[in-house]
């Protein structure tokens, strides 16, 4: 200090003045007037002085810091509040946040280079290039070897008038980009901060004003924008702190916070990409699907025959009052079909010829023309919902029919239409074609157990979830929404009972809700209706409250569903084949995919206690329901009896079969008593909880 | 004071310490000693004395203030850190980021309670209510009318050995939720704060303490947790300050800002519970899809019919050797189908036989044995592809077919094979078949126009792109996947051809990539390959250089994607009408869906100039490639014979077609000779740039 200002320093008294570790400052007392040196007493009011003074000093330090910090969690909580508040692209959520706290940054101007995020070129970009014909790229590259390019630049101005310029794909020479500062930042990923950037190399380019504005550049932060996975995004420029001062440590630490928090957000904007084109390709996966799955217009002829019949080429040019005519006229009669009978069996039928007699029930209870469902959409409704169903064991279109067509004969033959208006029936006979649609073979815990996507999906009920969804989701497509013509109500109304109807064919629904612990909802029902004097007063008491109807309407659900008990025993026993076929490939699966034992009713090696398990399930489950409801009409008394006789042949054929284990238990222990030793038990170990395995077939 | 005290105040001399609009601290000078009031002389020395004073406490307070500002950033940041690490459920993410931040929050326990969101019950939850048989819920409801119930308490445990116990379901007299504070919060939404809980009727149940840790309650600050759709998620509380003092409006804003960004990050764990569901929905559909495409046992059969000839039930009993035989006698003789021939014609072939024809090109090239392809996934594979494409007008499975055929015959008959691995040839073959799969009839201009999903996936190429994705989704069923028995490296040698070969049909890139910009490459190779003395001296050339093979293979799909263009007038002049067709039901689609004036190559009303069309075409897209190709390869030249000849055909017919106009013409001039007014000239002009119009082709 004296060498420049020929100042001369004889004696000195000094101190620092510190604030945790931080030295704030130093004063000084330089050469004591009329003394060689400062004495014991100088040191002593000085360092009294300073008390005052360091506090003063400590006072506002500890402003500018607290306003420092009070900065960085207003811009953290307006980032947050605008990044939190959709997802969205980068772009938007960088702008949307920085635009929000811009008065918090207290600078002239920045500016937000985002870079492309694209690691691999097309296969035909890099051909001539492999080829030798284009020289490679040598400029600069990302850490994690990308080409920088600056892909966009959001120019924020805040001196005088506010202004923001956006510039798609920039030229190199634009004036954010020539001094080489952000390419640098982005190549290194360091924080730089320009003290003086006219007197700095990067800036040499600045002859003048960058741009009309008359704005020159002084001083320069710039940082770079990082994700989680350590990618650098983009680079985020400050110039001019608004007080003429260059940046300060503290400045770097709001700006870092800052561009930190943004680096992190772009979790976000990630996850909007994604779940953009997962949305594309579920919505192509389902298109593809509908694609594959409606019928074609030849199978659409295969049932509807009166183009030839009426000698026209488009089906516009025909009235929908004659299609219904030609159409019934083709379909099965319903009477010699047995349509109307609880008795009827689809096994002599092909699939095919279902199709129609499924059409034809809608004929029959007058919803048509009612409702206006034109006859070619019906029709190709019916063939997809066809087509829906698997070609599983059991639970096949012919299941689908036949649930179809027990509700149909439970509403007209059974007289439980009465209850209805015929929307209602209209409803619940489409649901109960729909019930098991895409059905795949396999129980709800299989499902569980082998964790789908639908198990995945859905919490519980979860393939009825999914034959509700499907359904749904065809009456979706207008060329196939029998209920086009409905109007806002009645539509919603007709998917309620959608819903209530295929969910209820959830068993363990069944269990839940009405046989254990609200068994008493349908008895009650029942119970009230059986004391009524007349038809009119039990109508009216259930139509009155539409929570009776829909408890009706379940338990019908599972009368359909569990229809094939109560058939004329030469099918019964056919179809309980079918059924027990199904459950014994699910046990396969359970052995060889999930490496489980099946359980014994799954288990085709225990094939012999079918019979056995066939009454225990007619006993637990089925009884009720048919019991209940033959109380209930009269006109469904058939269901039960055949129920009960179905019994007695299932339990005389376990009855045979106990007598033959009894003799084999027999002659199994004269061994015993020939040998001392214990026979070895059976494995699998189905022994005692035989009582509740009927339970499992939910 | 004076009477609480007995004091006596004669008179006073006071000052408030402000700082901002806040009273810090009032300073009071309490009676004179020796006079009757204060002088003001004392005022004086009082104000210079308080000026030390005030700087101190503000100092102080500053301080203190500094250090909220402080926990409250590093609070933000550290939560931001742990919901930005990954996507997850809303238990986790609160955990995280609360256990990250838990120093910062100056407590000694806090607790989280999490409320059931879900807003609508069950319908047969309802019943028992609706029956009356049950009471309707009449206990707290949250402001957006959910049921007040807390299924989980995260309770953490500062005080002492740090502890977390997490609580599922808790019990209503959990010390957690008794005090009924909580769930007032979750009813209104208010913070409270209880500066002395044991005196507040709230806490009057604690009687000691609420655990075995001994420790009691003294002081509490609870806080709702809203996400920005304004529903309480959730209710966090702090207990006991750490210093014992109550909470104070600064802790209050501290846990305000962590409670509220905790509540916007929801919009996170809530796209993670959207997206698992989309994903499991496109899982479903890709399943069905699946199901619904994949080739049935029966169609299986109809091919491979060696379970008859060898009389044989199970596949495994079957020697795959015997298989190859056995399918290779039963499929097409290639010969007398004309398999080898750059004429071929599927027209005469039924679509079930193209089927046959293409597994036989497969035996052809010999890579059946050679790869291990089991001869039912290669059949079920090519059934798979089969039904893959759509019964669309021109881009149906027969072109698919073509393309494959075209394929195998440049590579034997073309002699190309030369430059490949048997793997590659195998690779082309295959992708050749799958090129156009799952074409919908409509290009890639319709699909961006009409924004289908597809457009919304891929950016460019976008029916290409799906094409590839649909063969390499084929691919990753293992009964599908005819590479399966390949090694890694071969497997992505394939998965790379494919995307080449594939993308390469999109022709927009042969026009920018090859035909404009780098047409050079491929006549370069063919340049070079022509000066070379020897075929060794050709092949090595070419085969040195991967790229050069890529770019030959490019122009081979070319080549087969266009070779109707080149087959015998009879076949030419029928698909060609085919390919018209399907543009112009696409010009159809355009005016009915898009409200749009199709291009006149669209236009059906336009048909008469597609003789001119197709002239146009061969000229500025199919003469460069068959040229070259004949060039290159003499063996093609059939090719470029077939394409000139054709050539001649549309030529007559389009001159024909300008004959027939310029009668019309010196008519229609005739006739403005006789008026004096101008003929209206025709609509949709479509005059001038014809040339440009085979461009559209793409």
């Amino acid at each position: 200090m004296d060498k420049q200002t020929g100042y001369v320093t004889r004696n000195l008294l000094a101190t620092p003045i510190v604030m945790g570790k931080e030295v704030l400052a130093v004063f000084m007392a330089v050469n004591k007037v009329d003394a060689s040196e400062f004495s014991k007493q100088d040191e002593e009011v000085f360092s009294k002085y300073l008390n005052f003074v360091s506090i003063i000093l400590k006072f506002h330090h500890t402003n500018y810091l607290y306003n420092i910090e009070s900065r960085r969690s207003q811009i953290l909580m307006w980032s947050a509040n605008k990044i939190f508040e959709e997802l969205t692209d980068v772009e938007r959520q960088f702008h949307k946040a920085l635009y929000t706290v811009r008065t918090y940054l207290n600078c002239e101007r920045y500016s937000i280079g985002l870079l492309d995020m694209t690691k691999e070129k097309e296969f035909y970009d890099e051909w001539p290039v492999k080829l030798g014909e284009v020289e490679p790229y040598k400029g600069p590259k990302t850490p994690d070897g990308r080409e920088v390019i600056f892909y966009k630049i959001i120019d924020y101005i805040l001196h005088g008038k506010e202004e923001i310029k956006v510039i798609p794909t920039p030229p190199t020479d634009h004036w954010t980009l020539v001094s080489g500062l952000p390419t640098y930042v982005a190549e290194n990923g360091f924080i730089c901060n320009m003290l003086n950037a006219p007197a700095d190399e990067y800036f040499t380019f600045q002859k003048g004003p960058v741009d009309e504005t008359g704005w020159v550049i002084k001083n320069v932060l710039s940082l770079p924008i990082v994700n989680k996975k350590e990618d650098i995004v983009g680079v985020a420029t400050f110039y001019n702190r608004k007080d003429g001062k260059p940046f300060d440590e503290y400045d770097e630490h709001i700006a870092e916070t800052l561009t930190q928090f943004l680096g992190w957000s772009l979790l976000n904007t990630d996850t909007y990409e994604k779940m953009n084109k997962l949305e594309n390709r579920k919505d192509i996966a389902q298109e593809m699907l509908m694609n594959h799955t409606k019928a074609t217009p030849d199978e659409i002829k295969s049932i509807l025959k009166f183009k030839e019949k009426l000698n026209i080429d488009v089906i516009e040019d025909c009235e929908e009052k004659q299609l219904v005519t030609i159409l019934k006229e083709d379909l099965p009669d319903p009477r010699t079909a047995d349509l109307y009978e609880f008795r009827f069996s689809d096994l002599p039928i092909t699939e095919h010829e279902l199709i129609k007699c499924g059409l034809r029930l809608f004929f029959e209870i007058n919803v048509v023309e009612k409702f206006k469902v034109p006859v070619e959409v019906l029709t190709r409704w019916m063939y997809m919902v066809r087509k829906g169903y698997q070609a599983v064991t059991y639970h096949n279109w012919r299941h689908g029919f036949n649930v179809g067509q027990t509700m149909f004969t439970l509403l007209m033959t059974g007289r439980l239409k009465k209850y209805y208006t015929d929307l209602e029936a209209f409803a619940m006979l489409a649901a109960a074609f729909c019930h098991d649609i895409d059905h795949r073979g396999t129980n709800n815990l299989y499902q569980m157990k082998s964790t789908s996507p639908l198990a995945r999906l859905h919490g519980s009920s979860i393939l009825e979830r999914h034959h509700l969804e499907y359904s749904k989701t065809l009456l979706q497509d207008e060329s196939l929404n029998i209920f086009q013509n409905l109007n806002k109500r009645q539509y919603e109304t007709v998917i309620h009972l959608f819903e209530v109807a295929i969910i209820a064919t959830d068993l363990a629904l069944y269990f839940n809700c009405l046989f254990f612990r609200k068994r008493t909802m349908f008895q009650k029902i029942v119970d009230a209706c059986e004391k009524m004097e007349t038809e009119e007063e039990a109508i009216k008491y259930v139509t009155i409250d539409p929570t009776k109807k829909e408890i009706i309407m379940a338990m019908m659900m599972t009368a359909c569903d569990l229809s094939a008990i109560t058939k004329p025993w030469e099918v019964q026993s056919q179809v309980a084949l079918l059924v027990a076929n199904e459950f014994w490939e699910q046990g396969d699966l359970e052995r060889t995919v999930l490496q489980q034992q099946p359980i014994p009713m799954m288990d085709r090696n225990k094939k012999d206690e079918l019979p056995k398990l066939q009454v225990g399930f007619i006993d637990f489950v089925c009884t009720f329901v048919y019991k209940e409801f033959s109380r209930f009409h009269k006109e469904i008394t058939p269901m039960l009896n055949g129920l009960q006789n179905n019994r007695v042949e299932w339990k005389s054929l376990a009855d045979e079969y106990d007598e033959k284990m009894k003799v084999i238990e027999e002659m199994k222990k004269q061994e015993e008593g020939n040998t001392t030793e214990k026979a070895v038990e059976d494995s699998g170990g189905g022994g005692d909880d035989k009582k509740s395995k009927t339970c499992l077939m939910l």
